[in-house]
């Protein structure tokens, strides 16, 4: 038996929530909550007690909470997340001895039997508690034990025994002396809001221009921070910025053979011009570069970097670190390919490589160097290209030195490895929703991202286009279908991002039977007319000014959906949990017809009778109407308004008919 | 980074069966196979292999499995355990460069891209191959590389490379250098058939004398023995044979004072002659015990002893070691309580003793004394009284000197609870079978025991009554609610239990409003008639011979249900792997009125076609059928017969049309 202690009879079973056993934390933003439950039970029918212990980064002891029973053995507690960085909690539970003999006592007391012993075994656990406590505490625990001893006031005593001021005391100094503590200290990785909420804008700086035909510049840039603030984004994200390499360089259109004046991918990154550490002379200096950091910050925005960790041929790492690459038997190096495709301006890194660590070091010391030019947010391109504990190493190296670093994962990929990226410290992803249009689509994957497992570490950021993705229901149903799109990634999801001026412009030629651009920017210098007649720039303002004003949709957990007897029609809602703010939102996946039904709305839930009669505001629209029961009748015509957002309230009562609660 | 080695680019993750990440084995027996799946993935788009590794309990090495990729990057492997005993296994998985490059080489072949410098990567892979490998192996390598080095005929090298014989020889001598091993080694615990596949008869050995009113011993038991084999029976369980305590002894019906000639119960263990280690004098002696345990075996039965670990206040424990019990106050030893109710004739141990070492060495020893005696078999009563450390140690303890012991836990409580003592070790449990009647919850309560990670550990044990429970259902069904319930037990669980002569004798008599029997055995002497008419005799021998001559019915994982359109009729199967024997069985869950409908059986699984007609032969009411299609006819009258235990065969093509195959 060696030192097992067999007295410990609590058992505490099915933590969750729990990733991989305790493998990767759990994460929560600021001000967040975290829900802790377990199965704790022990052998025979004593009570037990159980406490839920966390702590902060900067604590030095478990701060406790009290866990509460709720049925069939599963009890639960909470906490709330109030700084970034690591938060660690685990669980304790001890057979409670006082409160068997109370509950015991209650019921002989209330049948009528003797308790005149059963009262000294009471004082006993009493008198042990008085041990424990100190100051008055020990005294009054004291004087109960004395009392109890007398055995004069029988119906004294058991009231006493059975007292709130008795059992407050005695669960202070409860006897954990054979307290069962879980195995294992489980991790929240806390971050700040902008994990959670984020409102993203992608833009080729070099097509940032204010004429058609000059190569954009940092500082074009910042001439256009001003109005893409005024839409409400937080995040400003710039493709690469970097040298572009020349040899091997894409034509227009992704050809094999630039011609000259052909601009190149920016992705293929790297020339006698510097590498990772370096930007594009054509795009401005260095210093250029971090005013334009500072004057987003000025804005209300942050930069977003690219970090695509892969080179082009000329990149200086290819001379310096030959051993970092991959040399086939004919000397030259291996540059990417998915046989039969070629990607001649694109040489991987060799991860494999007996130098990893150095190539590690390296790679982290990009991210920093980027971190010092006032980066604080990273959209990481193919991470799954690269070794998972490369990411969770550099990820966890980095967050311990600037720990408000945001890191969102472009894996295009297979959803586990999708899904392992996030658990190994990934803050957001990108995701399936740009190819998900069905009302069965979105309810099944929206379900996986918010009520499995899956909401405790992955982040959604949904985006409706990339530079590289132009989905097929964007490329046939016109300036409705992109509304479309971005009210569901808007309401969706509390983060998501548009490739920007291709999304305010519904650009929707693509090459044929492909999701990609015709003429892709990625490949050519583009000029953008913002304001052409038509853009979406008001609408996509209004939504975003929703966001903003409503926090129950700056969460993703809280997603419901509710029912529509129409297939074209997905009705969901989103509710802060004290429900002073409660969003509804109707969207017409046809972006063709007219489509009309029936939504069910859980009005109980809402505090709402079925005979009252509640307010619905069509924020979208601004039209206001007054509902009752459950089922209401909506209608869209998509080239009206792709959706409602409505902001239900429940209506006054003895009040004019028309005022209603703020 | 320390020593990670950051080039192992496989992850594994979400391995199952796995129960709470490998605190507890599985359980299987002699023969049953291990179906081994998890995640497996690496960054980017290299080809992976994994392989299951397993060992016995002789095993000094490893014995690999090649796992197969499934689908959606789940792979799987299987193994067959053989031997009694503890089994593990691991996984692991590695970057295939070889046969990524193979599927490379053969798109660029396909597309007619110049391969000349590809085959010499592959020359390379191939050559770290033959140093790998030995003596013909490593000379057939090396004339392959040396053979592709001379890139004379391309077209074959390429069929070369392609060829079977190298894929073979390359996933022996794959290069497993960054393999990644998962992290923990998983258990099986192999246990010997009947751990699986059980039918038990209960009886009070007192009970069995041949004339009323004479106290039974074991040599009257030796006199059932015939009779109760000859039903069909494998295991015998003898309620409690120990010395039955005096002081505080109840009465019939369980009343507080016991009259001169009242047996009392034999729950209430030890008197001054003699504790755990002894027998009541009243049975017989010691060798008589073990010559019973000896003639059982004659007859194909083993003797289940009761391990009631609690004691009568006369039972020497109480004496020689007072610390291991409750003293209260005034000086009297605590009796077992539920308050208000309260069970004098008992006093339970107290697990928290500062002696719980010497307490449990002691009850330890017990075990190995009825081991010594013969007895392999253990029925433990009330386990989820005692501490789950306890049992945990107990059963491992017991197990590493005889492997073959079988517990059953009699553990009537909480699901949490009672799944909680099946993963710690007991081989099989009693269940809520007991309470299950309708359709809805028989099934749902077998989809839990047999779809959900319960199947991995928990093995049921069905008991249609206990000498505690006489339920409802018995109580007023009559004659063909016991046979109805006993077709439920002994067809959707491979083990299952009576007790005895009362279900022989569908004795239904209970306590008003309570589950109880009247006149209960467990407090007085009883003679039963087990000839009486109208007894169960030759159904429970018909029932247990299909069970016998029917391989499928001694699993329970196996079972399957098929719809029926009534919801009195509960229709299931099960069937071999190799569908060599095919069951299917329809209860009518009404004990009072005939039932009919439309049973819908999947009968492509079962290789027929839906044009074809097959043979259905009652193997209850001995009634042969064809039917065809998926949907058919059943209708049962309670008082002929409560169920269809169907053999189904595919018609012989060819034959005449009465013969099918055997």
């Amino acid at each position: 038996m060696g030192d097992t202690n067999g007295r410990k009879r609590v058992v505490i079973e099915n933590v969750a929530p729990n990733i991989d056993n305790g493998r990767f934390p759990i994460k929560r933003v600021v001000g967040e909550m975290v829900l802790v439950e377990a199965d704790i039970f022990a052998d025979g029918h004593d009570s037990i007690a159980a406490m839920l212990l966390y702590r902060g980064p900067d604590d030095k002891q478990w701060i406790e909470s009290p866990m509460q029973f709720i049925e069939n053995d599963r009890w639960q507690a909470e906490f709330i997340v109030e700084k970034i960085g690591m938060y660690s909690y685990t669980l304790t539970g001890w057979v409670d001895h006082f409160k068997s003999w109370q509950k015991a006592l209650e019921k002989k007391f209330l049948a009528g039997q003797d308790i005149r012993v059963d009262i000294l075994t009471g004082a006993a656990y009493i008198k042990g508690a008085s041990q424990r406590a100190s100051g008055k505490d020990a005294k009054r625990l004291s004087e109960i034990t004395d009392f109890i001893k007398k055995k004069k006031d029988i119906d004294k005593i058991f009231s006493l025994s059975t007292s709130d001021e008795l059992i407050t005391l005695m669960d202070q100094y409860a006897d954990r002396s054979f307290a069962t503590t879980y195995e294992k200290e489980l991790a929240v990785s806390v971050e700040r809001n902008k994990a959670l909420f984020s409102t993203w804008f992608e833009i080729f700086p070099r097509s940032c221009s204010s004429e058609p035909g000059r190569h954009g510049t940092f500082r074009d840039c910042e001439g256009i921070l001003a109005g893409i603030a005024k839409m409400g984004f937080d995040v400003l994200y710039l493709t690469p910025i970097h040298p572009i390499g020349k040899t091997n360089r894409k034509g227009k259109n992704n050809t094999l053979v630039a011609e000259p004046g052909d601009v190149g991918s920016p992705w293929a990154i790297g020339s006698e011009e510097g590498g990772h550490k370096a930007v594009h002379p054509e795009l401005g200096t260095m210093s250029d570069y971090e005013r334009l950091v500072k004057k987003a910050r000025e804005h209300g925005m942050e930069i977003a970097l690219d970090l695509a960790f892969q080179c082009s041929p000329d990149h200086p790492y290819v001379k310096e670190h030959p051993e970092w690459f991959i040399w086939r038997p004919d000397g030259t190096v291996q540059f990417a390919e998915n046989p039969p495709k070629k990607y001649e301006d694109i040489v991987p890194l060799y991860f494999e490589t007996e130098n990893w660590q150095e190539m590690w070091n390296e790679l982290k010391s990009v991210v920093l160097f980027w971190i010092d030019k006032g980066i604080r947010i990273f959209r990481v391109d193919n991470p799954h290209t690269k070794p998972f504990a490369f990411w969770e190493w550099l990820i966890r190296e980095v967050k311990s030195e600037c720990p408000e670093v945001i890191f969102l994962s472009e894996a295009f990929t297979r959803p586990k490895v999708k899904y392992c990226l996030a658990k190994l410290g990934f803050t957001q992803s990108y995701t399936y929703f740009t190819w998900r249009n069905t009302k069965q689509e979105l309810t099944m994957y929206m379900k996986e991202l918010t009520q499995t497992d899956v909401r405790e570490y992955f982040r959604p950021n949904f985006w409706p286009n990339t530079p590289d993705i132009l989905p097929e229901h964007l490329q046939y149903g016109g300036r409705q279908a992109f509304m479309m799109r971005l009210v569901l990634a808007a309401t969706l999801s509390s983060s998501y991002g548009i490739y920007g001026p291709t999304f305010m412009l519904y650009i929707n030629e693509a090459v044929t039977e492909k999701e990609e651009y015709l003429n892709a920017e990625k490949y050519e210098l583009k000029y953008w007319d913002w304001d052409q007649p038509g853009n979406l720039r008001d609408f996509i303002t209004r939504v975003n000014k929703i966001r903003k004003e409503n926090p129950c949709l700056q969460a993703t957990r809280n997603l419901e959906f509710y029912e529509t007897d129409n297939d074209h029609l997905l009705g969901y809602g989103k509710f802060t949990e004290d429900l002073s703010n409660v969003i509804l939102v109707v969207v017409n996946l046809d972006a063709f017809h007219t489509q009309s039904g029936w939504l069910t709305i859980p009005i109980r839930k809402l505090g709402i009778e079925p005979g009252e009669s509640y307010l619905v505001h069509d924020l979208l629209g601004d039209d206001k109407y007054i509902w009752q029961g459950e089922r209401n009748y909506v209608e869209l015509n998509p080239h009206i308004s792709p959706a409602y957002i409505f902001s239900i309230k429940k209506r006054l009562r003895r009040e004019t008919d028309f005022d209603y609660y703020m």
